[in-house]
């Protein structure tokens, strides 16, 4: 389905510089864009493209003055990232969306399905679950006995979730995710480890986004939790008893382990390391592969992690070990070289 | 179901201080017990919550004497959290178990299968394969073809297990878990990457759990082995040909190189690598992050992103922060000792 | 079916030393062979093995010439590793190949399936999908709306792809591989982060193999590329608009941030995380748990790791490469500061 720029100009409140026909069935990226594509350009370091690109249409902010010819027609707005994820929602918006439940889905006489519930080929929804209305399920995914889905929720393919569990409205799990499994608890004995019963559960609130095979666990007892509006990355582990504060974000491949509480609104980088037990802040910032084993105040902003060219990194392996001795040995150095000037001068 | 203090105490043997007509349905952290709910104390650190807890019944150690007033019912045993975790045993024990093969599950004609078996909706057991007595296997898991699962154990729903893999009795897995999956080998040519079939297969033996999305990969020849009583996390990686010694415990996304062996008794923290080819002797404890290049003897703690033996780490990482501050001092008592020295010799 | 020495040789040109009517139905590691099977020795370390093994056929390479009497029979070859790789290879080619599509499989009416395609159990293939002939795809996995694989492609079971992906010639996909999840894509607001709607797709070019339960996220806009001969091991994070190039090889539970761009001929190591739009040059190694921070030209090996607080982080950053050198010159001032002290008290 076909757009013109004045058309769209008339949507977004934007001025038209250029051909106010021209039209786009689709989004492109401003270096890669082609006819009738609509693109953006915010950040300046990507300028140059505008003036090559085979776009259709460019949104720009309002302030932008081109130093050369442009051939795509320009539309002029407030925000033109913000302009153009508006309308990409939009766009997402107007795809059909899967309606009804398939006839190979497997759903428990118990359960209970509100309206309009899109069910794929294969999910089964167990007993005693609830799944609110609008939400989807797609193929092959698992709600076990007694699981809750809220309203206008987006399960995809392949999604396990384990009993009890309960997930919100306007939830999004991405394929593989699982939630609710065993959070790990062992006791040991002489003979081996004897397991601690996992009888608690996970609580998902409205909102929330979670990546591709990431894993949730359910807590030893009462629930593990995600806050309202947390963003999960893929390949993410939340141990048992977790708490993740609201509107805080977590890149992929990062960890987080038994019974920590992470603030709101922190930024979590990728393959960072929680230890358990511990409190992290609101607003806390950690760089990648940075590892907690400590408590952060609210604000903190830490990170690691360090990459030494070559061999030489084996180098400062080797006197990294040193290090403490190396410092009292500085500060023995100073003493003497400081007594030794006061005697000379004397 | 309720239970009153007077029968608990009977059954774990214990002394009742308070209401011993008190009931219990159901089980609660200390703060957050409510009426009806059963916890416990066992770290002194978490005492002042006795004080407040609206939980029914506490379990304490024989020797808990409390400073102040007690609402709950109280019940003295020798060790108050192994009581509840065997009270908690019991609790998930009593809960009516899955039973028979469900309708749309498919079951290779050739497969056997043992008594008392319980299949989900849209599990597919493949040709070959044998299933123990009393194996739960939930809906959506693929047994592959010649794939064996012993007795009693438990394989939640989404689950792949590939060809020729063989599982021991009271084995765990979780959602996700692949077991068996090619090895990473592939040979380097001119034109690309030649794969090296990988045609072993992987030992799970008895008693061992692994956690949601974990990986073990198939061996190139022969097996990789996971030893009994082994606890995996969830989202670890083991790769071909290694073997895990009996009862050692590994946390979330650690993972283990190709041909590495680990010994028993080890316990691997979170987001651990551990290179290949190489050996990790028994009772090794290593800290969350650690990379581990060569190998380790009997009893070793190691820890630090860094790999720094034992608690050498924490020194090093002390100082660590004042890395720039010895390397101005060192370069001011260079020029400093250098003027000294061309004084003496004028 | 049994293979005897002499059927061997002739096949992979080799010299026989020993028993010609030796026959073998299995492949050994050198150390586990045992009656009937092959093995070969190429390291010499491993040398001492051959003298012992209960393996009937060992390959070695020409000019291996034993210091002790071997039982097994010998064939001589140009090269024992590849000669046995080429042997494996035709052992997997010669299984029964899998056939046909399963009755429980649903194919959408308008997609299209070539010929000799194997569809499992239960798999589901959506609208429009497209899949290519002698494809393989095992039970439980999902192929999204318009998705479309190539020829002589196997897709493991429990696969989850998202609509629009597209999948080369040849490539082979392990469990639990989500290919085209949405990017992590968010925009702050006030009130919580809003989604950027992910309407690119992924698209892996030929000859690929993606290990079980790692994740490649779909484009916000264009596409993600896994260009063709690339080796992804397990666990492993690709996200929004990468890249990765050519005959690249990445270890497991590595992590690629969004839209980096990664060369040729890369060899990236275990749990490596690379931080978002930053350039990889070709023929980059980077050892395990490295953090890459940024962009990397073409040739260079990197690796370490550490972890430090807050923004000092890159003032220790920059004097730890110089710590070999300041242990060096502390060791220098000490020397010359005892023989300046020594000197003044003579």
């Amino acid at each position: 389905m076909d757009f013109s720029a004045q058309q769209i100009a008339a949507f977004v409140q934007g001025e038209i510089v250029g051909d106010a026909n021209a039209t786009v069935n689709t989004f492109a990226k401003i270096e890669e864009g082609k006819p009738g594509s609509i693109t953006f350009l915010s950040n300046p370091r990507y300028e140059h493209y505008i003036y090559d690109t085979e776009a259709s249409i460019v949104l720009v902010n309002r302030d932008f003055v081109p130093e050369k010819p442009v051939k795509a027609t320009l539309i002029k707005v407030d925000n033109a990232y913000e302009t153009l994820a508006k309308l990409m929602t939009l766009y997402e918006q107007s795809k059909t969306q899967n309606k009804g439940i398939a006839s190979t889905a497997v759903v428990a006489e118990n359960a209970q399905v509100g309206k309009d519930v899109y069910i794929g080929a294969y999910a089964v929804v167990d007993e005693g679950a609830v799944i609110g209305d609008n939400t989807q399920i797609y193929p092959h995914t698992y709600v076990g006995k007694n699981a809750r889905i809220g309203e206008s929720s987006l399960i995809y393919s392949g999604v396990n979730i384990y009993h009890d569990c309960q997930i919100g409205n306007h939830v999004t799990l991405h394929s593989g995710v699982v939630i609710g499994g065993d959070g790990f608890g062992f006791a040991p004995t002489p003979e081996g480890y004897n397991k601690i019963p996992q009888i608690g559960n996970v609580i998902i609130e409205d909102n929330v986004e979670i990546g591709a095979n990431t894993c949730v666990d359910r807590a030893t007892m009462g629930s593990t939790i995600i806050r309202k509006g947390v963003k999960l990355d893929n390949l993410i582990q939340i141990a048992h008893n977790v708490e993740i504060g609201a509107n805080t974000v977590i890149a992929a491949q990062a960890g987080v382990a038994g019974s920590a509480k992470m603030g709101e609104w922190c930024v979590i980088a990728g393959q960072v390391g929680i230890s358990g037990h511990l409190t992290v802040g609101n607003h806390v910032t950690l760089g990648p592969q940075t590892g907690i084993i400590s408590s952060i105040p609210d604000g903190k902003t830490m990170m690691g992690t360090l990459p030494i060219e070559d061999k030489g990194w084996f180098k400062v392996q080797a006197v990294m070990k040193r290090l403490p001795d190396m410092y009292r040995e500085l500060n023995a150095l100073r003493k003497e070289l400081d007594e030794l000037k006061k005697g000379k001068t004397q």
